[in-house]
């Protein structure tokens, strides 16, 4: 195994009971992971033990009685991450937050805090809000459409930039004697007007370890790609196979350049879930055992949730997937666009369909070893830098850390202890330079 | 002394180095303590260790080159206060969260997250926006003036508690066999549309271990008073003698039984500051070492903060305090009313105005058993149900806890340990009640 071998990278997610959206009924389930604090803790040492770059919290902000029950009860992730970072040292704490419904001024000093707080392991997942209903929970009058979000998520990460932008690293002289806090020169006041904000600054928190979160970006539509190629570090992916996944990374890779960002600016990350057993047929029993706490009247319920919380149980479960129009364009996209081909290709049941979505095999399923040496050869392929993990039952993830990262380790493509001290030192991802101090030492 | 003595009730302020402006520059000041954990995290484990109530921690949405130290570069309340909340067992956490440019929403989700991650033990400061430049980092056309700022805050404290009601405290039945997550008689949806905002709901947060925060208020004026006695449950103010904190304490008790709630269902804490030596002498030259850091220079732009930046340096410090109008009506009104009067009525040059602003006298300076006796002698005359202890030097709060408090202990006013495991229980304030579940139980 050589020194310069490129090495793959780890996310955990938390996100309640671990599996499908009924895996809280599983015998081996903590029923209330996703607001149990002990839970949440034990998670974080064991991914933390395991070397893992960075625990990833997914997030929504609107409920209604037929979301998914982990979806109705669970912790913020701002405050979730903070509350981790004084009890973990090494692992990266990256929390999902939309840019729909918040406000920049806002956002960017709670993530430069929590890098202060954490010692620079902090990165936000910049995500636009999917769901019509969130309107209703923010005194708006109408929820924006698709494309028009992505271009406020844009001004708003650029707004974001700026405040953090606002101090550089060594403004603050603090010089007792002479009375000198801050260099004047160093502080930059950011007045930015345009057509979304306008946000004068400065920030009132100095420049964090990082110089700013690592920025991660999960919309897989044209719009979301284009974001994250403008001005993320990293993106949360979902493809079905490698050779999908490979075509959109090298696909990230040419855009980049073409930008004239270098293709390793971002690291592209798969979303997977994976169940392990001690032979493969133990695997798949563990699937089953946790795909038949699903009812159909669920599955229906969970189907919705991606079409504006459609009601599927008007239709005859067992007739053709119902023609429902353009039903779910302007929320999940690119998820709706793929189940109803997916339906219409292979002339699914809407039984069939609202099954498979409700109970998803997971992505790598079979003994330890497969499993590992599923994860290297998609990753060997070029199909992705690292993946962000998802136990496909309550018990997964714990066999993941104990079973699956030490053959990683022992292939030589997984870190035995932390190279850096923060999550872009982790990821091998360049500081950022401070957009103002550049100007101004050109100037200079 | 009596098992039934009223027991007082103190609270601690984190903001950087404590004492004046100038006290990040004193010998034994950490100069950097707004933005450094380790300095936070000791002096939340010697709060805790005394068995102080709750940690409070102000804020401030708005910044200059001319904003005291201290504000330039410090933690967000929030994310501070969230990652205390797992290193900390007993002590309650109170952040300032204003009203003024945030979503009532996102707010009332990250306190319930709080309060679950932290067994019970938030509160939040609820306060309006003072200074008109805040409006600059939020998009806004102009600041709401000060008493619209109020009306908004009644509304958005509505909702918020609207939003905590959303779910009963047992909801969740979570039962395995049947598939049943929650009880749906047992979910509220608020479907708020008033004046300012308009929420739906449910907020995605069960309902937290204290039932909501605890609510406080801190602004000292008539419209912030009246919305403390609508909706609070302690309040955070000032007052320079015994006898106005008394008359002030009482005026606010008979305003809660005119308004039909109980004289006790609100706490009063006064702000203090205290300083103390082995003599008053030895105290005293500790505050005049801690008040000469502080230049003219510096005390005319501390003046100016209140006074929406006003720059005094244009004025002849030795003449009479200028006349500036209505400045400051619309910010900081009950301290620039207060500022105004008291040069007005004692003839103080801008000079004498500046420094006595930016270096205030303590209201506690003395010897422990002075102070201690000071302390007991306002809480005996019911001036206070108990205190905000702010350092007058960066060593004072140390000296507070490991001097101050065992006098208070020995005299049977304070506690020896805490009573109960939330912040509620610790102040002897009821369970507030789930409004939805009163009305449908009174239905029912």
């Amino acid at each position: 195994m050589s020194q310069t071998q490129r090495q793959l990278r780890l996310g955990a997610i938390i996100q309640g009971a671990s599996g499908n959206m009924s895996a809280w009924r599983h015998p081996d389930a903590v029923a209330d992971a996703s607001i149990n604090v002990d839970y949440v803790l034990d998670l974080a040492r064991k991914a933390e033990q395991a070397k893992i770059d960075f625990l990833f919290v997914a997030d929504g902000l609107y409920i209604t009685p037929q979301s998914i029950p982990h979806f109705l009860n669970r912790f913020e992730p701002v405050t979730l991450l903070s509350a981790l970072s004084l009890v973990t040292k090494n692992i990266g704490l990256v929390a999902t937050l939309s840019t729909s419904y918040s406000e920049p001024f806002t956002v960017a000093r709670q993530f430069a805090s929590l890098d202060h707080l954490s010692g620079g392991r902090v990165g936000w997942n910049v995500v636009t809000s999917p769901l019509e209903g969130s309107a209703k929970n923010f005194s708006r009058a109408s929820h924006p459409e698709h494309d028009e979000r992505y271009r406020v998520a844009s001004e708003y990460l650029e707004v974001a930039k700026g405040l953090w932008d606002s101090w550089e690293a060594d403004a603050f002289v603090r010089d007792k004697a002479s009375g000198q806090f801050f260099d004047a020169d160093k502080l930059h006041t950011l007045n930015h007007k345009g057509k979304y904000f306008s946000v004068q600054g400065p920030l009132n928190v100095g420049r964090s370890p990082q110089g700013r979160p690592v920025v991660f970006q999960a919309g897989a539509s044209e719009a979301g790609k284009a974001f994250a190629v403008e001005a993320a570090d990293a993106i949360y992916t979902r493809q079905e196979t490698p050779a999908l996944a490979r075509e959109f990374r090298e696909d990230v890779r040419r855009q980049l350049v073409a930008r004239g960002r270098r293709a390793d600016d971002i690291r592209v990350f798969q979303g997977i879930s994976v169940i392990i057993g001690s032979s493969e047929a133990d695997a798949e029993r563990r699937y089953q055992q946790t795909a038949e706490l699903v009812t159909l009247d669920k599955a229906l319920e969970y189907l919705g949730r991606y079409f504006e919380h459609h009601d599927f149980s008007q239709y005859d479960a067992d007739a053709p997937f119902p023609a429902i129009g353009d039903l779910g364009e302007n929320s999940f996209r690119s998820t709706t666009d793929a189940i109803k081909r997916n339906a219409r290709e292979r002339g699914l049941t809407l039984r069939q369909v609202a099954l498979e979505e409700a109970t998803p095999r997971p992505t790598f399923l079979g003994t330890a070893q497969q499993v590992a040496d599923g994860l290297a050869a998609w990753f060997l392929s070029g199909a992705a830098d690292g993946f962000v993990v998802r136990g496909g039952t309550p018990t997964a993830f714990d066999d993941f850390v104990e079973q699956v990262i030490p053959l990683l380790q022992a292939r030589g493509i997984y870190r035995q202890q932390y190279e850096g001290a923060t999550l872009r030192e982790n990821l091998g991802l360049a500081e950022p330079e401070n957009q103002f101090a550049s100007r101004r030492q050109q100037v200079a």
